[in-house]
């Protein structure tokens, strides 16, 4: 995760995550190489899988266990198309939900009353979770388009669109017209990466919420509820923040050499596990430029350019993956408030795949705490607490 | 938490608590006593707590930090009263929920929908979290029967009762009438009892959340959803459908011994951190004995107590919470949808206090896991993979 940024926020406080290096368990959904050289989906490398394949192959690859012939992904992307509709009880529960409400908030509470509405039926074998994540995965994009259209501007959309992709799906939702192809495939190719990536936090979430013989619905929402938080996938929105207070690179380069100087954190850099690059970068930064040219409009893309340049140098820091993903998301027209609901998309692929696991593995999530309140204190009654001030606060 | 039920499940699988027994950060809200003959919260030893406390004075100690003086819990109380009531978007929300929902589902659901509504402005001194808390500790029973009258009788209720308690204010939402003082004195004991317990299951998963950042009503609703699990909270709903199940005690133990010698587990009993008892039995057996004997109906009663005979002396195995806590809703006439609901209400009052001290340890948790999938896996571009069964299946 390019986004556990407690490192940068806390500087001098370098045993900033807990439980770093424990292993909380076993996984066979995917492996990272500490320097930076490898992200591996189920033994594939992520830079093969960010070029070639679409989203719909990665979600049956994580979801679904293997990449699929193109049989198997022709109806895959059929099952998922038919089911980009909501819910009447979806709809009016988003309805209900106020426009200034945070979308990642609207996301969370559709998929909660996806829960009430379509609850799960718990299977040893997983199938009922994956058609419910294959359900989430097609209309997460219609929740937030379906809530952003309403609340905004009471006008009630069709979500259920004719578009190839999720990619292409989110993007028409949003502008209303044909989406580039370029544009589509640089979307799919963001959900690729942003699938999955161990036990990172959300990740971590879902398995602890399913580990108590919860379902599948709960995780997902407690999962989106982790990947709200600015060192998490918050952290692409405020990459994105950065950017844009620049008019362009110089100035940005010497308002970050000032905060450098002052001990502030920039968003978007540093990783608690890659220790030398993070090697979704290499396909990211590339797309962003190409975008940007394509545009006609480099201003952002040379200012994340000159930062990352600056952080090089003056903090041997790289970019995370929020960094140029944020880049990315400003160039399809994306609003802020919805690039974290587009890392929940693609990660559900992951999530859904380590909530099964977690289910096989079949073992509550317990650690324990190391106490350090007051021992033994003599109970005193409501009537005797008055004058003593001492019993009202606590040691 | 008397709820992780995993050795029970899995008898052989000792190891079914993943993180047993590791420490994952510092506290100061409770300590436990793994041989059973202490609870604290903030050092108080829960068996005077739950003799002499309100809910509400458990509250404040909780959330707020300390006992209350008379004159602090009476404008504390008057704060809870103040807070009954249910936004307009909330409403809605509730309204657009069907009636077959699990009320656990619809808490996680209204309480998502008020984090879009009233959403958190975070501050460092915890003061937005605290009336955040306060207004979910007033307004969870709130919503449950809301939606409860509304979605099984089309009928809209009065949320904001005059009832001094939370207890009393639950039940007379659920019976519509002036409820017992012996009923809500026994409701409010279950709350202080259910209230907090270190890092178990729920708790853990909040404090997860809230490490990357997120906002207190995400945390809380993934508490929720972790809660659900028959595993945590879910076990005091499934402890009385064993319980409901005969029509006496010698029928209970003619199929429990059945069952046990079988090798079946019986929900209700065992607990991964106490090994001789759990402390908390001590005030709610008494208290379930006593409504059982003021409604002159003991056979609920009957069967547990023989249930409980049985499992210790053929297993050695004594009753957690949950179990006698299923026996008072029962004798409260609590449907057993509401049992886990219950729990939460109380267990809001640990979580948020756990919910600021991660804040203030300000660490993201981030374990890793082992890798056992494959290693480097040759990728295949999607039109060559037609016939090769191999790559559409995980390894």
């Amino acid at each position: 995760m390019g986004h556990d940024l407690a490192e940068l926020e806390r500087p001098k406080a370098k045993k900033s995550v807990a439980l770093s290096g424990v292993v909380a368990g076993n996984t066979a959904i995917s492996s990272v190489s500490p320097v930076g050289d490898a992200l591996r989906y189920r033994g594939y490398d992520i830079l093969d899988l960010a070029e070639e394949c679409t989203f719909e192959e990665i979600a049956h690859l994580l979801i679904h266990g293997g990449l699929p012939t193109s049989t198997k992904l022709a109806s895959y992307t059929a099952k998922l198309h038919a089911l980009r509709g909501l819910p009447l009880a979806v709809r009016r529960t988003l309805e209900a939900l106020p426009a200034a409400a945070h979308p990642m908030d609207v996301l969370r509470t559709g998929v909660s009353a996806l829960g009430c509405t379509l609850p799960e039926a718990v299977d040893q074998d997983g199938a009922g979770a994956r058609d419910i994540a294959d359900r989430l995965i097609a209309s997460a994009g219609s929740m937030l388009f379906y809530w952003h259209h309403y609340a905004s501007k009471g006008r009630i959309i069709d979500v259920e669109t004719d578009d190839e992709t999720v990619g292409g799906h989110f993007l028409r939702l949003l502008h209303g017209g044909n989406p580039r192809q370029a544009h589509v495939r640089a979307m799919q190719a963001s959900l690729v990466l942003y699938a999955e990536h161990e036990l990172n936090a959300s990740t971590f979430t879902a398995r602890s919420i399913v580990a108590t013989g919860s379902d599948f619905y709960s995780a997902i929402v407690g999962a989106i509820g982790a990947l709200r938080g600015t060192r998490h996938g918050g952290a692409n929105q405020a990459a994105l923040e950065v950017m844009a207070r620049y008019a362009d690179a110089d100035e940005a380069e010497a308002d970050i050499r000032r905060r450098i100087a002052a001990k502030e954190m920039v968003m978007g850099f540093g990783h608690p596990v890659y220790t030398t690059v993070d090697p979704r970068s290499k396909i990211l930064k590339p797309l962003a430029r190409r975008l940007a040219r394509e545009a006609g409009d480099m201003r952002v893309f040379d200012i994340a350019e000159r930062i990352e340049a600056v952080m090089a140098e003056t903090k041997g820091m790289f970019p995370n993956v929020d960094w140029y993903t944020a880049a990315v998301y400003h160039l399809l027209g994306v609003p802020r408030g919805m690039f974290t609901p587009l890392f929940a998309i693609g990660r559900i692929a992951g999530w859904t795949a380590h909530i099964i696991e977690q289910r096989q593995d079949n073992k509550i999530v317990r650690p324990t705490a190391h106490y350090i309140g007051p021992e033994s204190r003599s109970f005193v009654p409501l009537a005797k607490r008055g004058s003593e001030r001492a019993a009202s606060r606590a040691a």
